[in-house]
């Protein structure tokens, strides 16, 4: 049971996970089983990176990392003690090998090859100034900025270019870089998507989740901190502070969807956490009820902790199959609906005459709750109240999650009574952006909010200098065509 | 969340599951999410033969029902108003697609389309006189015996032939069979393996299990006897009752492990009763902890079940990961026992400083259990205490089950205090064979047990005649070589 | 350059070439590069089946033999010292991997395949028989009859059995049968289709073409005869003559296109046949003219023994392609003939204001002939004249060519004239009958010929079971219709 | 018949051919047609680029264009009435699709796709130079150089910007431009590549060779001449000079074995030109003989060119099997030998006793001549004398010909009689280089040859700055090591 639900279209993306490892024979068998335990993190592409001392070499594919990177032909040539991993999540739009990372290029000094989580918001300006210099892309992904910042840079020294290249951009980035003088990890000036660190004997190890760690037995050292900059090499290992101090402001919706349960986040149980909600929100929003019942998987977690807290029993009143990801031929017009069958089944038997309380931690289109409380009642249930783990999500994520765009967002259309009867439940509540804060033992700052909960509040921490540009060329274009 | 775990290496595997629907439009694409919703049964391949009123179809493939039979080209074939269905689980040896089923024969009188799950235990016989006679079989499949006696019966009419065929074999068939005179279901004389029956609208469905009635929105109408042969055509749906009556024995493992939590079996929701042995589980073998924890997915019902009559609480120490699967190549020694991590990893944050119960659904060669406990361990775990919601397997199935041999199953090598000690918990204990009937509702007749327990207590409901020959065989030539 | 002409759709067909070998180390690699060297007799699938002395080893596959037969993972399983092959040619019909040979049949007394050039003209009939008896096709193939003959047949010693089921069909047949006993190797009784054997070292060697002798350096030792079983095993070999002796009738039409010119059939050189043709025609057909062309590839050997006894220069007038075999999209309605052109393009430097000698082994149903004189004539020929180096093609072939039917075949609808018009030559002549001997060196025996000239002259020279009941329902319907 | 052999692994290889076409609907089908007629340039790879007005769409796969290039699914999106195509020869060392043309990159001005056929004799140090000023290259490819010459060209015209480009480089080029503006074809100051230009009604083709231009029933304009830029848009058809105007040296090698023998090359029938060195080379250097055999299929044109002249009658005394270019399984090893029979194979029945003049077109490692003299005396020639079509090939081309280097070219390392020693014929002799010219009409300029015959003579037309730079570093590196 994860927390992540990969078949599910309803739900936030992450674009990326990543996985670095330096001073290993085979470097790149540990990547692979590093990005193995981040595939929750994306399922369209996968890649490695690795650096044998002489040569570069990359291997990337569409699909899953076991399948692509469980082969001794495909590893065997990924030689070397040092490599770097990516899994790329599968957006809707342009989704192609070209985009999968490590993005390598073979520059003056040497190979250097990147993988990036995280979304830039200036990179389109960036790009139309770095090609009107003659600077030819290979993809559409914002992380091929960096690369041209840095063949382009003035400086001579590695460090050097890539610092100068990344003061230059704007946005979250936790990025991983392999050069031929060694593993550099570095997280952008606001931390604003995870990167840990461990050790595994004489190995050090940089990964998006401590789950990656656990996987292949390392150990758990520290988070890398917001605008620190690490560099690995035979030299040891050293950090540095290129940026300007800035208070942090991790993503707080790591903690609700994104991360694992199993990890430790900011050196809190993500677990933990998601039963603290689920037992703040019994406490923020009561309901008299026969079961707790976790839509699943992801609403496992907060179920438990509403159930404990309330002494509501948790059951599994709804079944996931195992075997899910892909549509079907609809055998004929009467059974039009069946899309949610295939990924969930009421378990009749049991809800059939009872009070219902649904626990999902969170509504993008509304889609899925439509049909799960509307499955509930088929199953004979007598009462459908539905409590989500999370704050309403109103406004879309510009660094690196995957966000319908507003129009889209159910909760930035309605307000929760409309939302309440649009999936057509008993009663509805979400949890609020305080109690959210609350469960991970905080209070939030209302003038600076310690962590990015834009999503949620609209209070993005950094400048948005694309989206800005392309609403004034709309406007501009509104003004042009009246 | 299912109770059935696809990946596991270290369960017992149900063979087959079988799905067939007389008069609907596009008959085949209703198999397709029948066996969809089936796919727990069996994973190495999936079969479907329809049947347009002048041709009979046939598409078979190696995999997943979603991937090869969802796409147009594939199913638009598949033309006709009634259609079955079979998905086959992945034994390690021979699998291939010509032991795929429906098999399908031209046979004088027409063609003739067979699924089955069970196992015949007599077929190595029934084979070698029909070669002897000239038959030439396609596959090593014991189905294909059937299809022989079928075509070599002295009978002319088509249920009088499948009759006389099936009075011949002896062991566990639930059969679905396709030809111009209609769809065919029928259960062995004692009901091993199930088969239900379900309307939607005016079409007649049978399947392994009522999940697949759920899929596509139909009504379960009963089960299938054991013993009966149901005929539908367009003349209506008629039964018979071609063999001696006997006392029914189905398979009481289908409750324990096999069918989905959300189905119902025999009149008992699978749900209910895994919580029931929980619950049984709890008073035959209490203990003192603070978490109950399930080793996921299928001790998830039993675990809940133990939970609620003890009073200890229910939380998620063991995390699964959903893509799993494949194996990876091992980086280096020092992680050679990477594979469990690879499947499930602890919930350390939880786990640290705790007594914990264990709850899985049974123990067939041990090695699992030995990783889980130790994983606990590993994770800081107090104490690890064992339940198993099944007594302990100690003989191998001749009625379609994936069994090891007996030397491998742990149980019947070592008793119950051993086995503590091999897989290294602090305590362990297996429900009872009565306690097991008693979750389900019923007192255990010792004399003539109800249900086939074997696997349990070596009481084999039927003759094992290819068991014995082979034994026979093995005897003569250690009286021959002495 | 060959003589037969792979990718022509207006061409008759082989359906097969077979090759087999007995005490060599490695045999299925001798039948890989024998299989390749008879390639031009079928392209559509290849399969060997190997025995190692306890197990028969089989793989085919559909395309070419390269590509398909030339890697060791392919190989080395076909272990053994003895092995059988097949080249079947891909009919427009059912064209599918179950039947491609050889086949294989698994029987009381061991392993059975078979691999077989021709047709049994009884092959529906003994089918229907065998259906009512209860056995089992797994194939449409004709071939799979000789097997369920062989597995009912109520002899006991596999040499009998063969016998027995070859003494009950009618048709060509040149076979290679593997069993334990030893490698059979027989011909129809009237030799219809070739079989030569050869020696290479102490290997023994069947083969449809000495071409297949060739290419392993191997030694023609002299053709099996008409009605000749021949068995090789460790005791020796061992000629039978089971069958009623009766007059040879091998198909004159290798001698014409099917054969490669650099084998030697019937002790004579296909190449030197076919000058002799096209000298004979020069004398039958004369023609003033600038230049002798052939349609390559098959037509150049007749070309050139036109030429040669003309006196006329042979040139390439016409050049072909290497790459064909596939369509591709039309880019629009202007370039509708592409067709032709993909595959053949005139040296229009040569034949502008040229009077041009097309020569061409066959006409079947005209199509290419159009699209060549069409050709010649837009390169600015002044004249052409078509001479063919074989009779009119006016019947059906029962005996494994690939015939269209009648209504199909241009010569049965028109006469010469009418074809000349058709075609839009200047002139059109066909090498007589009595020619086609001659340059044999023969002389033709109207009453009792010494060849299967059928498609020429329609003179069967054997039952036509199949086709006689066919033709027998058709008029039954017919009068029933009335 | 084709002269080219697409599958012998023993000759000299054009490197690339391309073609083009604007004004047509589909363009991108016509591209198609017009590569599959060019694919004897170029086996390895095939790739189009479209402009349909708007956006730029590329396709491109490793192999045949037949295979690639036929599908509706692949075609469709190739959309746009201009588009350009490239096929690539398979060369031994690295050889991906990232190398496979047309090159495309989105620069500032928008899309610029390339396809070349030829070789930069500057690339390496151009190459240095735009890598120290920050470019990033995708492919080994020089074509990729251009690219980036453009992109960082401070012209704002693109015309201007690609003829700043060329005049950078050195080496030979022949290059389709497809841009939003129109599109653009230019040759190299020398023409050392060629280029021809078509009409079909309204469009305007480019292709290498006027074979391309038959298989869509285009008709030939002219030549595009050396130096020459035509620009084709809608504004018309417009040529310019950029470069100082140079004495041309077309490529001599296209004549005797690139190109196809029905185009005209520089005006002149390739077929006429090979019978003229036939029948040179018979005078030349004549011979007793009973015929003359052409090594398939290239030598064809020149040896009834030396049968015409000679009197000696022309035969086919070697047969080319169709279906080659896969390597075998070797079954052991007294068949060591075998890989020229499967090629090719004697027609001993014409050989044997005889004398022959084998006519070959060229000598490259001589590999094959001793393959193939040894087949003629083992099928019984009496005499075996070999006449070659070209002076002796002695020096490596760097104007995109694929030669292996000199070290290997057995005339670089033998004379004429150790040659004939070598291949163990009777007479060996190669048509002289002023032979050579006669046979074209010219009489050859000693001091400023009319062609490029480097590969002859020794004698480049242009500079060879990365060979001289790697030579010069070669013997540094011998200067230092002492």
């Amino acid at each position: 049971m994860l927390t992540t639900n990969p078949f599910d279209d309803d739900k936030l993306r992450e674009e990326c996970g990543i996985f670095g490892i330096w001073g290993a024979d085979n470097a790149a068998s540990f990547v692979a089983l590093g990005l193995h335990a981040l595939q929750h993190r994306g399922q369209e592409a996968a890649g490695i990176t690795s650096f044998d001392g002489k040569h570069f070499h990359t291997h990337k594919a569409m699909g899953h990392v076991a399948g692509n990177f469980d082969r001794d032909k495909v590893m065997r040539p990924l030689a070397g003690s040092t490599a770097i991993g990516h899994v790329r999540y599968a957006t809707t739009g342009e989704s192609s090998l070209r985009n999968a990372q490590p993005l390598f290029a073979e520059m003056a000094e040497g190979g250097f090859a990147v993988a990036q989580n995280g979304n830039l918001s200036n990179a389109m300006k960036l790009r139309r100034t770095l090609n009107r210099r003659g600077s030819i892309f290979q993809s559409t992904s914002d992380t091929e900025v960096i690369i041209h910042l840095v063949a382009t840079s003035s400086f001579s020294n590695r460090l050097d270019q890539l610092t100068d290249a990344l003061k230059q951009v704007e946005g979250a980035y936790s990025l991983l870089v392999l050069t031929e003088d060694g593993l550099v990890a570095c997280r952008d000036p606001l931390g604003i998507r995870p990167l840990v660190m461990g050790k595994l004997g004489e190995a050090t190890i940089f990964a998006s989740e401590t789950v990656a760690l656990d996987v292949i037995g390392a150990r758990y050292l520290r988070d890398v901190e917001p605008g620190e900059v690490i560099l690995v090499n035979d030299g040891g290992t050293r950090s540095f502070r290129p940026f300007e101090k800035l208070a942090p402001r991790p993503c707080i919706f790591e903690h609700v969807y994104f991360s694992r349960p199993d990890s430790i986040a900011e050196g809190k149980s993500v677990y933990e956490v998601r039963k603290n909600i689920g037992a703040e929100l019994s406490r923020e929003a009561p309901v008299e009820a026969d079961y707790v019942v976790p839509v699943p998987d992801s609403g496992v977690p907060a179920a438990i902790g509403f159930s404990q807290a309330s002494g509501i029993p948790f059951e599994l009143g709804i079944i996931r199959s195992h075997y899910v990801g892909r549509t079907f031929i609809q055998p004929s017009q009467e059974v039009r609906h069946l899309g949610v069958k295939l990924k969930h089944n009421a378990n009749s038997a049991l809800v059939a005459g009872k009070r219902i309380v649904l626990i999902d931690d969170s509504i993008v289109r509304g889609t899925t709750s439509v049909k799960i409380v509307q499955m509930m009642r088929d199953a004979g249930a007598k009462e459908v109240h539905m409590r989500i783990a999370s704050p309403p999500t109103r406004h879309s994520c510009f660094y690196g999650v995957d966000t319908p765009e507003r129009a889209k967002l159910l909760a930035a259309q309605m307000g929760i009574e409309q939302m309440r009867d649009y999936i057509n439940a008993d009663s509805l509540a979400f949890i609020s952006i305080e109690g959210l804060y609350r469960a991970m033992g905080e209070e939030r700052d209302g003038v600076k909010p310690q962590r990015c909960d834009a999503c949620f509040t609209g209070d993005y921490p950094t400048q948005l200098t694309d989206v800005a540009e392309k609403e004034a060329a709309v406007s501009l274009s509104l003004v042009a065509s009246r």
